[in-house]
């Protein structure tokens, strides 16, 4: 079975930028600090750099040229055609925009492949005109959505807040418009942000008819390629400290590690948080025995997919392999988990009460 | 949008039945604690009770007959006809079966609609021979999936001890079996108890090639009918403590509230545990202002669904109201959690690194 990558879009996407947010947003950045300078729309348009989508075999995958990251210099509202009517500013706000505005839907996509993702997101790709999403998984669309769409606008490394405003300004430009993310909108991803640069433009989510339309988490699908290892209440944690700080992601920590909540942990590792992580073991080895039995999803549905059942006292070690890295999710048992046949089994508490 | 009923299985099904496991398991149980005695068998085989299907149209829907809840007490793997190698008695173990092993998944269904599940899902019920589950469940799956299994089991109102018990004794049988849920097989769910059970009998998960098909879950379902509630480090909690001690329970609420998650409540009221959302409401206001946002998702996907965002302080008046009830999900947001435009947003960070 196919799962998804794990990786938290806030922090990184790629392997070999593992804090691609951070360091990359700088350089590509439509919604940095200085947006409101027009003369900086100049310096963002090389489409080389991390903008528009280029050498796409997809016929319908062209209109972003000569786009950088973010909203797009070119054009403006009252040129109209369909592939310019996107065109506006840099920090545009709905004042900018003439157009009655088109739908936003945020969709999640599950694991990323398309056997994972739902009939209801599928036609939500379907019905939009644009798709805007990381380069990775507009990749992993179907040719059937792909080619209903009118416009695919990609960034292979920009970052999500200037792809989200991209999306935003051309529903108010009158286009019905996805944006897609792996997992769930509502699991550190972009619900929340699509919704706060609407309230940032003066615009409102129920002008654009906002939809999020639900998809499989990560921790789910890594959980199923597992066995059972969720089935009581649980917690989801992110070892990101790009925009949580670390202090309170170590008493989240604690909190869910005194108490026998299961754990999945998101975005356990990078090249600049090496040390959340044994933070992370440290604290869970404080309130779990060492053979607390640890689920491993590496690269989940990639060609380099693994998965591995450990035990906390392992954890750190592994931590030092490729097996953990920003691609990998992370389910830490409780006190009743247990692995039988290759499989984690968090009872829910039927042997209480039944015989079987 | 449709969502999910976020009612936990363990505890409860029906409206009108609100601790169905706990009343009426020791009515129908093929697992009750003297499954060891074959004359127990007998007793069991009323199918009024609670057991086969009946009144279905659907012409696939017809080898259950005769059966009471859980393991039919009729026939014996010898008699190995499509629809007769089923039966097995009360309790069967491995060794009670000659065929060799079908395969067995646990399906999420997702909140329930077609469109609420994914093509994986969907695969997967199309290339099972037989399909068990809650009626309800069943009810809902498409004609083009029932019509292409050779049998569906259901039961109204057993549990799913005893269902999922019946869906391992089919596959054990040879049949190639796929046993439903509404959600995620792994969230308050059957995919622990039918590697339990498989144990019990002496069976392995890899004999019968277990797999969980991963769903989407109600709080995702519920999440993304509230907006964006659920961005952050996030918790979910089930006050149900038909399988859980109620302490742990509350004990969780505290650590859970003391710190920054989000909370999904499932399974939040029933007629015997008015006190546990009561209590659940106080725990929560101890740690969280009463203006804190709530969500409420009734009877999501239903006919008379209802989504209502309030505030803290109002939760525990709401529990008296019809709203809350078996079928609700309740989303409570953390301290920088706000409603805007009729939809809650829990900020994830970017407004703290980025201008938009």
């Amino acid at each position: 079975m196919n799962t998804d990558t794990a990786t938290d879009e806030t922090t990184g996407e790629s392997e070999s930028e593992p804090e691609p947010e951070a360091e990359s947003e700088p350089k590509c950045g439509a919604s940095s600090g200085d947006s409101n300078s027009s003369s900086d729309s100049d310096s963002r348009s090389e489409p080389s750099t991390c903008g528009a989508s280029t050498g796409s075999d997809s016929s319908s995958r062209s209109s972003a040229e000569g786009s950088a990251c973010g909203a797009s210099s070119s054009g403006s509202s009252s040129n109209d055609t369909e592939k310019s009517k996107t065109r506006e500013k840099v920090g545009a706000t709905l004042e900018d925009f003439d157009a009655e505005p088109g739908q936003l839907t945020a969709v999640g996509l599950g694991p990323g492949h398309p056997e994972g993702m739902t009939e209801r997101a599928k036609t939500a790709l379907l019905e939009a005109e644009h798709i805007v999403g990381y380069t990775t998984y507009i990749e992993l669309l179907s040719a059937e959505i792909t080619d209903a769409a009118d416009d695919l606008y990609d960034t292979p490394m920009c970052g999500e807040v200037s792809r989200t405003e991209e999306a935003i300004d051309r529903t108010l430009a009158g286009n019905d418009v996805a944006i897609v993310g792996s997992g769930d909108p509502n699991v550190y991803a972009l619900a929340g942000l699509a919704l706060e640069i609407l309230e940032s433009k003066g615009a409102t989510a129920s002008m654009v008819d906002f939809e999020v339309v639900p998809g499989v988490p990560a921790a789910q699908s890594c959980g199923a390629r597992l066995g059972a290892p969720l089935v009581n209440d649980t917690v989801s944690i992110s070892l990101s400290d790009h925009l949580v700080p670390m202090p309170e992601i170590e008493s989240r920590l604690h909190a869910a590690a005194k108490e026998s909540f299961t754990i999945t942990i998101y975005n356990p590792w990078s090249r600049k948080r090496r040390e959340n992580f044994e933070k992370c073991c440290e604290i869970l080895l404080t309130h779990r025995d060492s053979d607390t039995p640890v689920g491993i999803v590496h690269g989940a549905g990639r060609e380099d997919e693994r998965v591995v059942i450990t035990e906390l006292g392992e954890l750190e070690e592994l931590g030092e392999s490729e097996l953990v890295d920003m691609t990998t999710t992370i389910v830490v048992g409780n006190e009743d988990t247990y692995v039988w046949d290759d499989r984690m089994v968090t009872p829910r508490g039927y042997e209480t009460k039944y015989d079987y």
